[in-house]
């Protein structure tokens, strides 16, 4: 990990997470700081818990605030929202899709377009028409290709399962979670901080 | 309510309420904002989705990011912090008082008081000798006086359990939380936000 890095952990289904993927980049570039992106699955995470839902759904008063509040944060961030067709989704084939992306040149372009398709379109991440659209948008190839391409994809081996042990084991506990260096900070309302401390506390040793 | 007011609803137990609650009042009158301060119990609420503990120890990753967290928090606010012996304290009797002191004119500092009391110098709340020492910072009368009147407080009635059926009726599932008007706000990471609303949307309403 370069000396100036954030780490994002993300899961496609997690609803804070559509603002932080989206405005990440740009943030982080303004700051001279690498993004490397990290899709995991929280659902293992909750499992541990003896948790089969999200805590947004098996809270009630907290789910119906998160759905007003991330409208908010929406609309303070200037993107489109509308609520998706159910929720938690399905998010383990998105995010095998992401990391056979990260390993070539679109997983950056497919996750921002995952994100959108979910939270802005309003469709269901866990279909592969979904998924399709998602690596059309990114790649712009004929949507054929595109699903012959999501089919190997799918089929094929994913260190998916390895990345959400290593969430397990440095104590992420929910999503997005951003690492600079060793330090932890959980939330997109987190996202500045966690950029800023990669900006200054890694500079520090750039200057020795 | 003022049609510029914030309700701010808390609980002594709860670690992000400390920095809220030490930082509310200048940052409200800065926007004009007045600030309704509305002690409650957590723990009832808690109680009502099965928990019988916080869910920062229920869910121990969570707790170690939260510590850790506030630290940071605290040290960007310029605030001392020092993690108090125990958590989640009784903070009953506490909010008790809190209650009878915003009947008269100290409510307000003795809630500052109680927060530095536990966050800044480490001390248990559930104790007699810990509120007396709040009560005796904010109105600095002689402490077997302060002795005397914490216990007639604590003997007679409040309204304590009616703000907490109150703060579960309004749908109010953590703290703080903060409402302007009819919308809601949870956490100290919302504090401007709640501000800022009821600065500008209870604005509009004046200028018919």
């Amino acid at each position: 990990m370069s000396s100036r890095a954030v780490e994002f952990w993300f899961d496609f289904a997690s609803t804070y997470s559509y603002p932080a993927a989206m405005t990440l980049r740009q943030a982080a570039e303004a700051r001279g700081v690498e993004v490397i992106w990290r899709p995991f699955l929280l659902g293992p995470i909750f499992g541990d818990l003896g948790w089969t839902d999200s805590p947004f759904n098996l809270q009630p008063a907290k789910g119906r605030y998160m759905w007003r509040d991330l409208e908010r944060v929406c609309d303070s961030a200037g993107l489109p929202f509308q609520r998706p067709p159910g929720f938690p989704q399905r998010s383990v084939d998105a995010a095998k899709v992401a990391l056979a992306g990260l390993q070539e040149d679109w997983g950056e372009d497919f996750i921002r377009a995952v994100f959108h398709v979910q939270f802005a379109d309003g469709y269901d991440i866990a279909h592969d028409a979904t998924l399709e659209r998602a690596l059309y948008a990114t790649i712009g190839r004929h949507p054929d290709v595109m699903a012959v391409r999501l089919q190997e994809i799918l089929a094929g081996p994913s260190d998916l399962r390895a990345h959400t042990e290593e969430a397990r084991d440095r104590g992420i506990f929910g999503a997005p979670t951003y690492f600079a260096g060793t330090e932890m900070f959980w939330g997109y309302d987190r996202q500045d901080a966690a950029i800023d401390w990669a900006a200054t506390q890694s500079n520090q040793g750039d200057q020795e």
